[in-house]
């Protein structure tokens, strides 16, 4: 049940048809934000709506598809641009992910919000979001403390709900007026993160 | 037409009938968020919802109203609580407007995603709210960067705007899960401000 091995045959062709609807989910809510119809969606595809159900038996479903999706888009760009250890182009990274793709922030801010609501059906998606979100980002701000990335004196698991506020606000920021430069605003903050000078980690003992 | 003189007679009766409305919409979302109904804080006053929607003619400009009270509170408690320039006790108190007032955050969040669509009728109303917050914000940091209460190598209109996507940010947190100590977070933001050793400004020449 383990085995690492690509899937072949009908599995293989079912994730493929899984991923070419999410996909084309992805740009139709690029496009139209959460007005987005499954009718467009599945013409995209080439798919019938029923057959769209079959992979995402509910529309809410198939909309935090995408929103994983733009994690997972957003997590790659922010380590790229941060090899080698630049918050400040992971920052710039991930503020791109909204000024690139409105639409999908638009849903993204509009679901967050609505899903604060506990009857709302999103509303254990996000809280387990956030809570994986922050225990990430405080992994990863720890291990920027240790090698003296960022600042030490704050604690990590401070330092990494900080960071997803900044970023969610100045998204409703710009969102509010495309003309704030988040980008440059997210950058001013990662300075705020260079370690104080006298407050460097001791150097390590040679081997 | 400028006159100061108090107002009096019919016009200080409405003035009067009007604040108490808007302190019933403000209980009575914060009881039950944006679910409030009409009947509900007409019943709190006293009055007959046709006498409501004289005051305020749409149930939108009811809730608008109720979130620009919001500010003029957060306003009034940070400011009190940053009596002598505290950055830290101004941000606490920030979040405790969250964490004391859950139904009113909650119609903020909600209002407030809904408002990014440009087709919503809120959407001037917090373009214009985020602009004039911003502003507020950046003169207040521009002063405190001239006396040395926070660090003065960033630009005060980024600060302003992180400050502003750190207190949004964190509140939509704390939505999401009530354990997350946002206050406390908060003020780590603040102290990520303090200005750097070596970064203060130049004594004033004496008089």
């Amino acid at each position: 049940m383990s085995s690492q091995r690509k899937p072949r045959g009908p599995y293989r062709k079912s994730a493929e048809r899984r991923e070419q609807i999410l996909q084309a989910a992805y740009e139709a809510v690029d496009e139209h934000g959460e007005r987005a119809s499954l009718q467009d969606i599945a013409a995209r595809v080439g798919v019938t709506q029923p057959a769209l159900t079959y992979y995402f038996p509910t529309r809410d479903e198939l909309l935090l598809a995408v929103l994983e999706r733009r994690d997972v888009v957003g997590k790659a760009l922010a380590s790229a641009a941060g090899e080698g250890g630049s918050l400040v182009r992971a920052m710039a990274a991930g503020a791109s992910l909204t000024t690139d793709h409105p639409g999908v922030a638009k849903l993204y801010v509009t679901l967050s919000a609505a899903a604060t609501d506990p009857e709302s059906p999103a509303h254990a998606y996000f809280a387990e979001r956030y809570r994986r979100l922050a225990a990430e980002a405080e992994e990863g701000a720890a291990v920027q403390q240790r090698v003296g990335g960022i600042r030490a004196d704050a604690p990590a698991d401070h330092l990494s709900r900080v960071l997803i506020a900044v970023m969610d606000g100045l998204q409703l920021q710009w969102m509010h007026d495309p003309t704030v430069d988040i980008a440059a605003i997210a950058e001013t903050f990662a300075l705020l993160l260079v370690p104080p000078v006298g407050t460097e980690p001791e150097a390590k003992p040679a081997e």
